[in-house]
């Protein structure tokens, strides 16, 4: 099923954040309104190394007054931006690493009900250590985990980020047995 | 690391979202802005049958104009709603199922860097069929799956919905070996 976009305008743009809302037609023929997030899109990067540890970081988040656990990740520069190039900046950004190898592992949806984003999702692999280049305002620790430690996190309700949980989550099924 | 909150408004409110923005003094001293939305808190069910089989759902989402598999979730109806009767009713008016036995997964956050929003995760066993109510325009088509089908589903990148995988990996990973 799908619905029929009558029209579209933005109703707030602030700092960060564009609001849309759509008039739409269902498919019984009623209308309705749809209001959501307009998202640049992101990418979210699993950093493994040769001892098979994986890059975490820790970081504040103000909307939820907590410091998180997290993939690196992060924001297009601007609407065209390739994903590759956004992952590759955000992970020495973020992580002081620059990787040799990068696959694909496909893209997540985190908001499906107010957000238009769209989060492409890498594996990095061959990774050496350059300087990084936070932005001013970005506290950022960084940690080297095993599998298992992740698995832990996640199990134990310590890592609730849903980008990062469903990140590893595809990279887990695609590469453990 | 945490930021003092010096000042809070709303800069928008809209039919459904409500946007914050907040003046707040960085452990530099410097000030910043942090603008998100405000969500006034979900829950999302792993619903299994007595054949070990799993509720799935597929919807239409119109901010991505897609449909996406996803586990019953909704919205509180009102902010100090306890998370168990969202569940509760948010599982009956999808899938026209109760359950006699529910237990708490966690919780998970889907937008870390701008909404508030807390999805509390339930696994309800014991069910039983009653008539659905869904809303005006909710169009819902309702699956059991095999576990193996669902793990399918995320490895495959057929599954995108964060709140649905990140629920499933914290079952999964508390209930499987």
């Amino acid at each position: 099923m799908s619905e029929k976009t009558i029209s579209q305008k933005i109703t707030f743009k602030g700092d960060f954040l564009t609001v849309l809302k759509d008039e739409v037609q269902l498919p019984n023929g009623n209308f309705a309104t749809r209001e959501y997030i307009h998202h640049i899109g992101a990418s979210a990067i699993i950093a493994q190394n040769n001892k098979n540890e994986f890059l975490l970081l820790k970081q504040y988040r103000h909307a939820l007054k907590t410091n998180f656990y997290e993939f690196p990740a992060g924001k297009r520069d601007f609407p065209d931006e390739d994903y590759l190039l956004t992952a590759q900046r955000e992970l020495l950004e973020e992580t002081g690493y620059r990787a040799k190898l990068w696959n694909k592992l496909g893209l997540i949806h985190p908001c499906i009900g107010y957000a238009d984003e769209v989060i492409h999702i890498y594996h990095a692999e061959q990774l050496e250590f350059h300087a990084t280049s936070r932005e001013e305002g970005e506290h950022i620790e960084v940690f080297w985990k095993t599998k298992k430690e992740i698995d832990d996190l996640i199990r134990s309700n310590n890592m609730t980020d849903t980008k990062s949980i469903s990140a590893w989550s595809i990279y887990s099924l695609n590469n453990c047995s």
